[in-house]
């Protein structure tokens, strides 16, 4: 569901029937793990694990564009991804990290933080969720533990 | 040039030999036009303008990752993504944004704004420097001079 059925997508936009806020908090939805909590964000990791180490950082209110966050929401929205994006290079060691906020599939203001490694093609086009990469169970259950360990203050 | 030559990456990651570092700040240089220097970034409009309407955001010193940015340098940077990004909404009426931080290219930090329209397959993979779509000079100017007049304070 997207734009292109502009009755839902004004109501994801809005905010009046937005997927992300019903369950962006939940300890595990149907998409994503609970990473952790922080100030302005949830910090989560998708179950699709294409690529590697993708990890988002959800913000907790409602918003849809930049422009829409408050200066101190913005502040500490862009402080908490500075620093699960580098948790995410300390775990997982890409060449470098892509930071994607897009929306197509719901507007709800969300960043991905997105590997790159070396052994990636530079010039390929950026398709997530082009590919399902499901994980096993203890494999999830320790990049929860090493991202949590990461971002322990 | 990517990381696929591991030594020319190199330096371009560490300053020493960043293509963006030479002409980021330029009038014009061979990629893009400058719109507006702000207090931590250069505004640029590429010379691509596949899709319509993508303006940079580029960071003015040489970073590479969101976690290099001082604390007072990354909330300004985003003020100004923020402020630059109400422009093209305003200007170009998009039905959404996307923001991206990517760097295959050249990791010199610098933001996409990327307006996607009604028309636009909400998922087609991302696909910047896919398609070369150039406009007439009066095309341009007359981006350029919206954009300036939508960013004066």
């Amino acid at each position: 569901m997207s734009w292109q059925d502009y009755q839902k997508w004004e109501q994801m936009i809005d905010g009046t029937n937005c997927p992300m806020c019903q369950d962006i908090h939940m300890p595990e939805n149907r998409h994503s793990f609970l990473v952790k909590e922080l100030a302005q964000s949830y910090v989560r990791l998708p179950k699709n694990q294409d690529p590697y180490g993708l990890v988002l950082v959800a913000l907790k209110r409602h918003a849809t564009e930049l422009y829409e966050l408050e200066s101190q929401e913005r502040d500490e929205f862009f402080k908490e991804v500075a620093k699960v994006s580098k948790a995410v290079k300390e775990l997982f060691k890409p060449v470098k990290l892509y930071y994607g906020i897009f929306g197509a599939r719901c507007p709800h203001f969300h960043c991905h933080i997105i590997p790159h490694y070396i052994s990636d093609d530079p010039y390929a086009p950026l398709a997530l969720n082009q590919k399902k990469v499901d994980l096993k169970a203890e494999e999830y259950t320790e990049i929860l533990r090493n991202l949590r360990a990461l971002l322990a203050d």
